[in-house]
């Protein structure tokens, strides 16, 4: 993976120079700006790069340096010889792959760095999507650089437009353009509009310069004379000086602002789930931006070194995958151009009683992507929390309305112990009482949990490990199984009768909870994974028991009305509310996580991964059985709820793009890698196609970590892996076992492990658990497992 | 205002070509384009329009159009003859506003389609960007036509660059492009790249074609024979017939989709605060875009006639402001890029312990901008029910702490009746029972609410109207202002003792509900206006008394333990919360709605107007004081609260873009208009500078409402007009007293108010409210009252 670290250091200026189109004086004006840095900043090294050259050496950029900005360390990466785009350049000649060209750009600059400090004015070739040897845009290879960018506009006749839409392009990309230079054609006067046009709607400076002479062609000699004295006058204007201090001043306070950010956080913010009296500034990660699956997070200062020349951002692996929300990559261009057009064409739009194209797209994406024949409805909220209230709220009206409840009723909800939901009030009530709830002041939780079964890796074999109250009913305590896909083989285990004992349990045990008169309106489960209780892997054999006990106990949970089951479609017994909000959309390798159970579910809910990581928006799907419940003729007794950002088209729009991405990947076998290496490796009779348990994290990594001292058991499913560590004051949310982990992953690029990147994680008590996205690589998996390896070696010492 | 419609007739298949560049061969493929349509095309209009030609008009592109595709219906509405930009042409000439430019353009298409079915081809001048006569650039001028677009390529070097940049600059206002088209220069085959790349990143087909041959100086008639036969070869070309195919299908599609969308929708989506029983189909109005304050909706398919040439959108105000989100216009592009920057920048980083940009530059504007010296902190969360849930989580711990409560201490807060704060269970359970909660399964009302002195615009007058359980203790019943700029100069009835009868009730009513051995732990408030609700204006004075009680009752409360008051910032009494959601953030015309009560909170909650009506987000605000009551050496105590989105990057830069410009607006006098039109008129003695209570609605029109027989009574503040209907089954939700003005407004364009346009309102039982932006212009509003006064009078008889 090497991620590629943005280019900041205090001690050197570093510039990207982009143009608006081709032949618009890019050459011209870099040469100016270094050839003023040379007269200006006497002590200092002022450099050149030119990363990708086209064209006859002798009339390369750097040849063109060389001679009007002499004292300029000048340098070109890749040069041809033909004078046309990089990509069509490179046509039949070495290709240098996107990755390598940044990271020679990169140690090119950091050479600079550690020389002295300066300036470093990077050229790019033609417009800012004219494409790189690879093809791929400049805009767009160049983004993890992250250079602060001197725009040279067009002023040609439609160089106007030209400008602003190259700074659109760039802008989209997260560039900071910080200054536009031009030409003066006294003909069309662009300098003139884009002045005030920069100014005005962007706050950015715009400096022109008069043009260079014209060439004749009959003496080259005087005409680089000419070219001299041009080059001596400009350099000299006290335009480009303002230029130098403007451009010095924001690459100072550019680092002064990320590193007061920290400080100023601290005094400013009340950060979520934090303990604020335990926070210092110093563990506070100041993120200057993302790219795919990295943060560049500024490098603490006590290790930045004294003299300026050490890099002061760092990448470092997004181990949470932004709290689960992430996955095709942070800065994600199809995605921020599905957001733009949705701002573009909407902004937001109400939603009562009214139809946009990007919600529409998206409930039908969804329906059908569910494979649920009983889900057929899609209500639209904020986050995982608003929608699991909203299925909650149309659960229990579902119950109370099938079996004639008063709507004083105490309805509670089944789950499991370890569930967690989210919290908002509504939320938190469908959670047993637990560190997260109970000093909450309204928190109460109203239903009953089943102990769970969970599933771990411990010393190379996969355990089931039964909660005492089950373990009578059981042959074995700890049932073992060789792979995990053995532990998912439902239809195997049912065979061989294993679900038998637990649906006995879960019988006996509603008996219990029902003749004591609870009355019960839903279930509420988060399919195979409890996220937020601690990356619990469930047994799945023990969820699908619970729903078909249920679906089959109507009997049980009160007497039918008229409202009875009127199809394959109804539910029965009790709604079924599956919480997919993280384990759902590719999380766990699938579209939906129920199909691991092979349950449908008759409430859904999905958020998270739902928006590729953009922005917040939550979906709760439906049937009509629970629908009709709400159906009446008084208006109080359809579901009242609402919140005014419902289905904005900005989060509807990204969901289906980022959806159809996911699904095209599925199709395409993009994951083909991960399902080869994983664990159908381990399972000697499957076939690739059958192995539909997988993860791009790798068996026998798995089976090492399992293995370790440190380590109580792990497991890996989809993108998620998850170390439970040994806890000796106890598992759970309050401990801190797995936090010297962490802080070891987090140390600087990476001390621990000598990676050249670091890994951003974040526990759950004793649980350090880590994911990648959808685009993360067998590569950059082997690499982080290498460095998980380092770190729990040097743990374990 | 007369906004635009956008372009969309069944006969007519209207397309924008828009060119990459200047120079690019947008006459000569257009050219093509009309010829060969013209050919295949036998029985229907071919027209061409040019909004804004430049250059001789014999070199006009209408001239050549007519030269060389003849039977085509062809129209220029503004020719300079200047070869230059059109903003640069028209310098010293006639210049049409962008307003008069879109209604000639809107005419002209409407007319054409009334002619005969067939196709009209808009072409743009010069590039994307391209300024038209006024100034602003084309994508901008011609966005709210929402044209679909045919864009032309470049073929030149650099032109690759040039053409993705176009489309997305497009793209980020909201266009379709169907197509792209260019010609075939050999030497640098762009069209290669381009296919490709639309291909693979946008799904839009791109068609090549030869190039004109090139003019040779020397024989006019040669040139023009030669490219007599390069259109007759081009315009039978098969390509181009696909090209004509492509765009006929797509201009079915779209209509066909908007069509079925409302049918879709009905099946699909399961509506928000909606009965779906009585939600037909043909009442959920679809939504093409949105532009400033207005909608472009579907005309309900009855009316759109017959014969295919009646119009398929209309404008509609968008009435709600999108449910009180919009501020300063859908699809404003400078939030758009705000929001893709973000996007592009970071996507969403995960934000415990970690700080980036936007989330501490909104923290900052925030704390800045609410003038209040006891908030300190910013907590994020997404929407205004969570952010609620998080400040009565605050509130609450903070009144345990200081009071010694254990966490079992069943703690209710103080609020008014008619005061709602979202629909999750914890915000729900903030406000009485109502015919929003009752029916809902885990509701239960947390605390005491008081009866609201409510005011409203009676028959010219301004009413206090006193709820039956203070009526006693005031003078009168009905207390009256000649404005409502007097109920509002609290400083004037504070001297005039009038708030004493209303502090005398809430003690009394706090010592009854204290000495039954309740116990609370917050005040929360909507400060002035109390929304959802029923658009309850409240007397300032009443909301002010109640917070001085409080602040002033601290041994009512509790007995203060350890940590009592220790400063001024520090809250006393009960902490006190305001859920400015609604009324914050300008939506009254002031950055804080706590202002007008002269009131500091401790805790004060904002979303909606907060990213200018674009994605959702919020903060809640809260003091040290507050924060302390947390602060523990157990993480457990800490406030364990936190959305996965928390302080998105997008939401956060969108409101920081937001807030500047309405502070700017602000600064800038924007609404002096409305300022010196409104409430200081009626006041006498105000100068312009102390007229601080003022609406964009016209008091006169206020007045007139208030005398109407079918209005109970009527306010208006800062952008928000609500109209009280005498409701003869009670007033409330459950009223559909303004369901027939409602309805009446959003007719076809406008039936009874015979405006271009509709009006898309929602109500709140009795009350019709209207709101307007932050750009919303006086002559908006005048037109507006003129067809609410039309309306209104049609229901009267």
């Amino acid at each position: 993976m090497a991620p590629i670290g943005s280019l900041l250091w205090r001690s050197l200026r570093v510039w990207q120079i982009y143009g608006a189109n081709t032949e618009v004086g890019k050459t011209v004006l870099t040469t100016i700006l270094c050839k003023s840095a040379r007269d200006r900043y006497k002590n200092e090294l002022i450099a050149y790069l030119k990363p990708v050259s086209t064209g006859p050496l002798d009339e390369a950029d750097s040849h063109h340096l060389d001679k009007y900005a002499k004292g300029v360390a000048h340098a070109t990466l890749h040069q041809y010889d033909l004078a046309i785009s990089p990509h069509a350049a490179a046509r039949g000649k070495f290709v240098p792959s996107d990755k390598s060209l940044l990271e020679s750009i990169y140690a090119h600059a950091a050479q600079t760095a550690a020389r002295s400090p300066g300036w470093l004015f990077i050229e790019t070739a033609g417009g800012v999507h004219s494409p790189g040897p690879s093809g791929v845009s400049q805009a767009e290879l160049y983004k993890p650089l992250r250079c602060p960018v001197v725009l040279i506009g067009d002023s040609k006749l439609g160089g106007i437009s030209l400008t602003i839409s190259a700074y659109e392009s760039l802008r989209l990309r997260g560039y900071d353009i910080e200054a536009v230079l031009l030409l003066r054609d006294e003909q069309y006067r662009n300098w003139e509009y884009l002045t005030e046009y920069f100014k005005e709607h962007h706050g950015i400076p715009v400096y022109s310069f008069f043009p260079p002479p014209q060439r004749e062609a009959e003496s080259l000699e005087l005409d680089a004379e000419r070219m001299g004295k041009y080059y001596g006058a400009a350099s000299q204007a006290p335009i480009i000086h303002d230029v130098l201090e403007h451009l010095d001043s924001r690459h100072k306070a550019r680092i002064a602002r990320l590193e007061s950010m920290a400080h100023s956080a601290h005094g400013k913010i009340w950060y979520p789930f934090t303990q604020q009296k335990l926070l210092a500034p110093s563990s506070i990660t100041a993120i200057d931006s993302a790219n795919e699956n990295f943060f560049q997070t500024l490098v603490p200062e006590s290790t930045s070194g004294e003299p300026g020349n050490e890099p002061l951002l760092q990448p470092s692996f997004d181990g949470s995958a932004s709290w689960w929300t992430q996955g095709l990559g942070h800065g994600n261009t199809s995605l921020t151009l599905a957001a733009s057009y949705a701002a573009g064409r909407y902004g937001h739009v109400m939603f009562a009683e009214a139809i946009h194209e990007p919600a529409l797209a998206l409930a039908e994406t969804l329906l059908h992507g569910m494979q649920n024949p009983r889900l057929t409805r899609v209500f639209y909220s904020d986050d995982g929390s608003t929608g699991v209230e909203v299925a909650v709220k149309m659960g229990l009206r579902a119950a109370r309305v099938r079996y004639g409840w008063s709507n004083k009723e105490n309805l509670g909800i089944i789950g499991l112990k370890g569930g967690y939901h989210g919290d908002t009030i509504g939320a938190m009530d469908c959670a047993e009482p637990s560190a997260f709830n109970e000093n909450v002041e309204w928190y109460e939780g109203k239903g009953m949990w089943f102990d769970t079964p969970s599933v771990k890796c411990v010393k190379g074999k996969y355990i089931v490990e039964i909660p005492e109250g089950l373990r009578g009913l059981l042959k074995s305590s700890h049932p073992e199984f060789a792979t995990l896909a053995d532990v998912f083989d439902i239809e195997k285990r049912e065979k061989a009768r294993h679900h038998e004992a637990y649906e006995q349990y879960i019988e006996k045990t509603l008996h219990h909870h029902l003749s004591q008169g609870r009355k019960f309106g839903a279930v509420l489960l988060e399919p195979v994974v409890l996220g937020a209780g601690g990356m619990i892997l469930v047994d799945p054999l023990f969820q699908r028991a619970l729903v078909n006990v249920v679906r089959r106990s109507s009997h049980l949970f009160g007497s039918e009305g008229g409202d009875a089951i009127s199809d394959e479609q109804s539910w029965s017994g009790l709604p079924i509310i599956f919480d997919e909000v993280f384990t759902g959309l590719y999380r766990l390798g699938r579209f939906s996580a129920s199909s691991f159970l092979g349950i449908h579910a008759d409430i859904s809910v999905h958020a998270k991964l739902l928006t590729g990581g953009l922005v917040p928006l939550c979906t709760t799907l439906a049937s009509e059985s629970i629908l009709r419940a709400f159906e009446s003729n008084d208006k109080t007794e359809a579901l009242l709820h609402g919140h005014s950002y419902t289905a904005h088209p900005i989060g509807c729009n990204v969901a289906t793009e980022s959806l159809r991405q996911m699904q095209a990947m599925e199709r395409n076998g993009d994951w083909d890698w991960a399902k080869k290496g994983g664990w159908s490796k381990a399972g000697a009779n499957e076939t690739l196609s059958d192995s539909k348990v997988w993860s791009i994290w790798h068996t026998e990594f798995v089976g090492w970590l399992s293995n370790h001292a440190a380590v109580a058991g792990a497991w890996a499913l989809g993108s998620v892996l998850a170390i439970h560590l040994n806890a000796p004051g106890g598992a759970g949310y309050t401990s801190n076992a797995a936090v010297n982990l962490r802080d070891m992953l987090r140390c600087n690029a990476n001390e621990t492990t000598e990676a050249p990147w670091n890994i951003h994680s974040r526990v759950l008590g004793n649980v350090l658990y880590m994911m990648g996205g959808q685009h993360t690589s067998e590569e950059e998996i082997l690499e982080l497992e290498e460095v998980l390896t380092k770190a729990l070696s040097t743990l374990n010492l």
